[in-house]
């Protein structure tokens, strides 16, 4: 099964994806589907054209993992880890799969992050393994878009990556049984005016979704609608020689095999 | 003027402290009340045994400041830094001001750090100075518990900071005309079972209230009910000589001159 959430007039509605067809669930967005006891099927819309609004407008937590694919930790120049590296963004960072991607003019490393997302479907703490299991609704595409400069100002990541409407998520939810399972091997890349600057599989993964749904719910509760970015692969802007930057103007694509595609302009803002 | 966020029956209500009485605003939360056009007196009720919810329950944001008081940049055995550090707490974390600081079995290092909190009143993105004093709503008392094991597990300390029900915030939002403006320095202490453990001016700050809010607000929109933990006084358990943590039973008071005062027990959670 394929969700997603689109703007239609001046709100945004969950809607289910049957081929060309998108068909309305009647509440608000995503997460608020994964948190009801039940939906029922209403208007349909076209798949094409449709204005794609993040897939959670407002998770409670988006939970981001820092160095979890081997060739990316090596680029970085740094040894296998124990512990995932955990970080967050607020849910304003946030834009749909086709929203431009809002350049800071404060900024002069504005870098790419292609990740695999965790969607979060029940509530969850201290999962097992198979609560674990249980608790992933299923996997969307995120671009943790980075100000490197803002990263490394000081020792916390934070501020590098948390500027207002600079990271696509979407355009869908796609359910497990469709891509093999909770640790899905996929292809994964990033794409910047066509020249293919990530590529890699969501194989290697370090920590697989089913490990960081159990790690993190060790914390902290995780709810319906929750984000994990699993964290990206080598072939950030920041780590090339030498380093490339988005200056502006650019088209990003970020694509999954099997799970979905962003296509973001990188605009002014 | 004075507002809490208290619970009555299986909801919460937020009202204005008028002395010894409570007076019902008819929205939700503190939160709701900073977003709302207007609001209107209802029913009372005694502060006498009122039970109180987090201040603001579900935040947008909670932005902590790491390092920010001058003698505990100078225990840590750091320089005074040329920014802030930035790390977040989910709304997750929050718990009532005299609600049980849940301890989990997983930390053999939790810890204490008190703090003076901002409480945003309205949404403002790269705010000048006087956008920023304009955008304080209040204040509010939060304890940022802490596992220093987990926090220190990565370069990231956000696992160590975001524990289910560890975080006291409250029990009040007092407005700034109340503490001498939006940079009070007021003292700010936290007593473990009667022992003082820190003590300090919230005017030792080194980036202030209004400083803090146009920082966080260049990356990122603020929204009305958001908060800035503005980092906390030496004194903490893990810089003491030998270090002291908390064991569970402990009673944990974190206390604002003029401000508020909380009041926790550590119980196993």
């Amino acid at each position: 099964m394929k969700l997603a959430t689109i703007r239609v007039d001046d709100r945004t509605t969950a809607v289910r994806v049957e081929g060309d067809v998108l068909v309305d669930l009647g509440v608000s967005d995503v997460g608020a589907v994964l948190a009801a006891a039940e939906v029922a099927d209403g208007k349909e819309y076209a798949l094409a054209g449709a204005d794609f609004a993040p897939l959670v407008p407002r998770p409670s937590k988006v939970v981001c993992v820092g160095l979890n694919y081997r060739n990316h930790i090596q680029e970085m120049g740094r040894d296998l880890p124990e512990y995932p590296t955990l970080f967050c963004k607020f849910a304003d960072t946030l834009i749909g799969a086709y929203d431009d991607i809002l350049r800071p003019a404060e900024t002069e490393m504005f870098d790419w992050e292609a990740e695999l997302a965790v969607v979060i479907g029940r509530e969850v703490r201290r999962a097992s393994e198979d609560e674990a299991v249980d608790a992933i609704a299923g996997f969307t595409v995120l671009n943790d878009i980075t100000c490197r400069d803002w990263q490394f100002r000081t020792r916390e990541w934070l501020q590098g990556k948390n500027w207002d409407s600079t990271t696509p998520v979407g355009p869908y939810l796609v359910t497990p049984d469709e891509v093999g399972g909770p640790r899905p091997a996929l292809d994964i890349r990033c794409r910047v005016n066509d020249q293919v600057m990530q590529k890699d599989t969501t194989g290697d993964l370090l920590f697989d979704p089913v490990d960081l749904v159990r790690y993190v719910s060790t914390m902290i509760r995780l709810n319906p609608g929750d984000l994990i970015a699993t964290g990206t692969p080598g072939g950030v802007g920041h780590a090339r020689k030498p380093p490339v930057f988005l200056q502006g103007g650019e088209i990003v694509v970020t694509e999954i095999e099997g799970i979905g595609r962003l296509e973001n302009r990188v605009a002014a803002g």
